[in-house]
This record gives C-alpha cells, structure tokens and sequence, in this order.
C-alpha cells in the first residue's frame, strides 16, 4: 500500500466508499440477472423464480448497545432486517446464514440467548437456519447475517422502476425506532450516573419495541399480493426516509413531491420526539431503522391501497427535472437532502 | 441472562459451540435440502440443479495479522477460503456476497488493495461480487464472505457418502500453509525486536504463497469432471487433515486407515518444519488453511486417479467400527485425534 496517499473513509460516507470500491466489478455470470445497487441481489433459479440474496452486518458499539439491548432482541433483530430486504424486492424469504464473531468475554449463555432470537425470528418469518460460521473477536461482538428469498420473475420490484406521477406510499409509521433509541439513551446516561436509579421507560413500550425489535413486514407484502399491487418500486426504510426517498429517485431517474402533512407519525413518537426539543418530521426524515416499505403504485391502483390502514401515501413521483421536494404545512417546496444514518460519520 | 450459569466458550471450542447453539432449529422449507453440517447448504434450485450457500467470517487478530498479511492477499484469500466450501460440494462457485467492518484507522486505500484482491479473486474463480455491506468497527477489520454456487444435482458431493474400503485421496500437497506461517510468525518477532532487519524470507516462497495466498482447487473439481469420477464424500481441509478425516469419518460413519508414508509433504515444508523443531507429519495433521480437497473414491475408480499428480491417495475407509488410525513407519498403528485449529482456544 502507498504510504503516501490517505484518503479518510469518514469523508466518503458509507455509500460512497461502496460505490468506490465496487466499482470496477464487472458480471460476467450469465445467472447474475442484477448484482450491487437494490436491496437484494438478483439470481436466475429457475423459468419462473429468482433467487434473491442479502447481506447485513451488526457491529457492537456500531449498530448495537450490549448495555441495553438484550441479546435475545439482537438476534431477532440481525434476522428481521434482512428478510426486510428480501421483502423490499417483493420477495419471500426462506433460508438465512448467520455468522458471528464474538469474545471469550461472553458466557455461552448469552449466545444460547443471541441464538433462541434468532430462532424465534426464523420462526416468525418461516426461514431456515442453514449455515454459518462462529469464530473468536479479540473485542467486539460481530453479527453478519445472509438472507436468501425467492420471487417469482413477473413480480419482482427493483428500486428502478417508478414512473411519473406514480403514487409514493409507505407501510406503518416512522420516526419511532429513532424516537425509542433517544430514551434508552437517556436512560443509559441516567444509570451511567447513578446505577442505583431503575430505568423510566413508563409508556414507552411502543417506541422502545420499535427499536429494540423491529419485524420485517412480510405481512404489507402479503397484502399486497391480496390487493394484486405490483409495486413499481420498492426499497426498505432502514436508514430515514429522506435518504430512501433519494434512492428510489436516482435509482428510478425521477423526482418526487412529498407531504409533510401526510408522513405517519404515531403520537408517542411525536410526543416523545418533542420531550427531546426534536422535530419529529426530522425523526421521520433522518431517523433510521423503522424497517417499513417505502414503494411506489401506478396511479390505476389508487383504488385498491386508498384508505388501507397498513399502508399511506405520502407524495407522489415527479420527472427527475422537477427536483425531489417535501411540502411543509405552509405550502413551501424545501428540497429533500439525506441525513439519515451513517456509521462512518458517527 | 441469567447471572448465574456462565460456561465458558473457551471450554467447548468452536465445533462443540456450534452444534449447541444450533441443535434447536428446525428445517421447515421444502426448498432447503440440506442446512448446517457440510461445507455448504445445499438449496432446491430447478429441476436438474441445486445452488449451494457457503459463508465465512475473517477476523483481525485471529484469521489475520495486518503486520505481515497485506491486504489485497488478504481480500483474495476471503474469496479463496468460500470458493472453497463450494469446491468441496462438487459444485461451481458463481455469486459473492462481501461484508466489512472496518475502523476508521485504515484508510480508503487500504480498503482498495482489499478489493482489488477481492476482484483478482473474483476473475480468477469467475464470481461475481453481487452484494454486501460496508460498516465501521469501532476495533478490527472483520471481512464475512458468502459465496453461492450451483451444482447437478446427480454430482452434488456430502462428507455423508463414503463407503467401506473407499479410497481416501488428497488433492496438492498439505501442511505449507501452516509453516509457512511459522516463517512470518518468526520475522515478525525479528522485526519487532529490531524494526531495521529486514525479513529473511529468501527461498521461502512456495510455503509463505501458500498461507497468504492459498487456492481454491477448482482446477481438482475440472479434473475430476474430466476423469468421469464422482467422489463419494469430500471436505475441503481448511483446519488440518486429521480434523477432516475425522468429519468424513463421523458424516460417512465409517471408520478409516491412513498412512503415514502416503502423506503428500513438499520438500520445503518438511525441511522448514525441521528448522523450526516441527516434525512435518504434524504439521500436515494438525496445522490449517491448505485449502486441498479431502475426497473418497469408489476403488472401481482407482484406475483413472493412480498416478494423477494432482492426487495422492493416502488410505481408505474402513467400517466404523474398526476406528480410525495412522500407521506409521513401523507398522503401527496410532489412533487418529484432532487439535487441528481452534480459534477458541489460541
């Protein structure tokens, strides 16, 4: 390696440093139908199916607090965001590998713990366990957890397909993951400070579960197949809406318009959001790890998904000319920038 | 978790961790025809065809030492060590899938040696890299690499097939990777005793090759095809050939005869073993990382493997019953145990 040129990663951010270093790999693999750039990659499987495969990595101290998430949440958490790729492609999962790194500092207890997760998850979602790999850390725990899902070729979604004026919808309510981490924070601090102190997390269950165990929502792609919505694209919102929002736009070279009004809040989550002096539409836009589906639906389907309580549609897509704008509640077009989560810059 | 019960993992090592922490998970996928306990998973792909899923995790301090290991090795090797699961099924590795954590202490152009290691890897094996994750570590590098493979389903390989009198054949030649090791282990501590002696690596090229840059034997796999032999059984011998034989021997339930004399040992490596007070036979046994192919042959197939130089056949399977033993140079005959490597333990 040069010693002369040092190029800091935490300038590049996370999404540029992989579009850096992936980019000189070419597909040569006839069975490649789409590699880097979606929630999944895409194989070939058979006439009518793809395979789909996704990759996550859970770092402690990165992704992950031992202090107050229990190991059990953390192994059905490591499951469910994967198959929440698979879903976002309008998938199915149905096998996962899971390999971990982890310190003789932990008691096989709170593997066995990491494990009974990661097993009630592969339940829930229906996936087997089929492999993996367990190996020492000379410090921190490492989870690194491969979906693989299959799809039928005439109902995958990629992130590319949206159209103009298609309908911008989004599953369940956002912000609360983010909102849920700001009081397991304070509690942490409070107990840095005074071990004797019990946490205070009094009606806060909703917002902490959010965090602590999010599910995948196999079930919004359920019912889209029950409504026959074919979505035009598809991504999963792991990292903010802002920045999600941004990805279907570049991947799909259009612009969008969104709502300020209509972004699902629940009201702990707003309530709880300005109790820390935050803006919950901020929460919204920049928190991360709410796990809905952010798609989009031809304007045909309007009918089928309008008033279903699952899902809301909060913009609508624009020619990418048009530029990528959210509405506030004075009618001002303020442009839409991501801030979410980026674990290089934290 | 309970505070009560703390059993070490150093007590159990990584196999006896493995088999506890999955014992409880259940297949329930039709498309799953084989989960955890071979070199890979084994899925239902088409009517002709299954792909095969095989995942590793490389973990600074433990898999690697940046001081002597550089990194477009090290991302070549990360490919190598899956491509190599995949061989050992009998199968043709065609997709990857790369995560890394990484501190923010390396810089962008250490992460670029990496991948273009992986990307050297990639061209070699023709896969492509298809998906991943890239993530900061508050601490060490971790790479986890899973590759996806397909194979006829009439020449898929298990460790589970091997019949009585089979012979057990090895591809290459074993134990290089392991002193070679010893080499840069020795240089290292030169080196940190004395930062201005440079590392005496002369004429050690061969062994140091074969640790930092090990290949996957694809070329074994295209042989084998060309010679119309299905193995019975194959492992590929990633922890020491003692650790393998025991594999097969369990999978296959069989016991088996190996001899000593038959080992294929490249002069380099005894005489490097002998340097450092090593004997060789152990260092086949018990050292890591050779990345051969450890495989069983109907002995109808003897006539078109004998004298294949690429093949050495070192025994054969026997009835479980009859145990699994060495004989040495004198005739006689030593039980065969494992202490291949165990990273709990180290």
């Amino acid at each position: 390696m040069s010693e002369e040129k040092r190029t800091d990663l935490e300038s590049l951010g996370e999404f540029g440093t992989i579009d850096l270093l992936t980019k000189n790999f070419l597909i040569t693999r006839e069975s490649t139908a789409f590699g880097i750039g979606d929630d999944a990659a895409v194989l070939e499987r058979n006439e009518e199916q793809y395979t789909l495969v996704s990759t996550d990595m859970l770092v402690e101290g990165v992704h992950f607090n031992l202090m107050y998430v229990p190991f059990k949440h953390l192994g059905y958490k490591s499951v469910a965001v994967n198959v929440s790729d698979i879903a976002a492609m309008n998938g199915t999962p149905e096998q996962i590998t899971v390999s971990i790194a982890v310190s003789n500092r932990f008691p096989l207890e709170a593997l066995e713990e990491l494990y009974d997760g990661i097993r009630l998850a592969c339940q829930h979602y229906k996936v087997d366990l089929v492999g993996g790999d367990t190996t020492s850390s000379r410090s921190g725990l490492v989870i690194s957890v491969t979906a693989i899902g299959v799809v039928d070729k005439s109902k995958v979604v990629y992130r590319s397909g949206a159209g103009t004026n298609d309908l911008l919808v989004v599953s369940g309510d956002l912000g609360a993951a983010y909102v849920g981490l700001q009081v397991l924070e304070r509690e942490k601090s409070v107990f840095q400070a005074n071990p004797d102190i019990q946490p205070d997390l009094d009606g806060k269950d909703y917002i902490i579960q959010r965090q602590l165990k999010p599910e995948a929502r196999m079930d919004v792609i359920a019912y889209l197949k029950e409504l026959e919505v074919v979505p035009t694209s598809m991504i999963d919102v792991s990292d903010g809406l802002a920045s999600e929002i941004l990805h279907l736009c570049k991947s799909s070279k259009k612009g969008a318009m969104v709502y300020n009004a209509k972004l699902p809040i629940d009201s702990l989550t707003s309530t709880t959001a300005l109790d820390f002096n935050l803006d919950p539409v901020t929460c919204v836009l920049n928190g991360g790890e709410d796990y809905e589906l952010l798609f989009t639906v031809s304007q045909n389907d309007f009918d089928k998904i309008k008033g279903n309580p699952h899902m809301t549609i909060i913009g609508y897509m624009t020619d990418a000319s048009d530029g990528i704008y959210l509405v506030d509640k004075n009618e001002s077009l303020i442009p839409l920038s991501a801030q979410g989560w980026d674990h290089f810059q934290q």
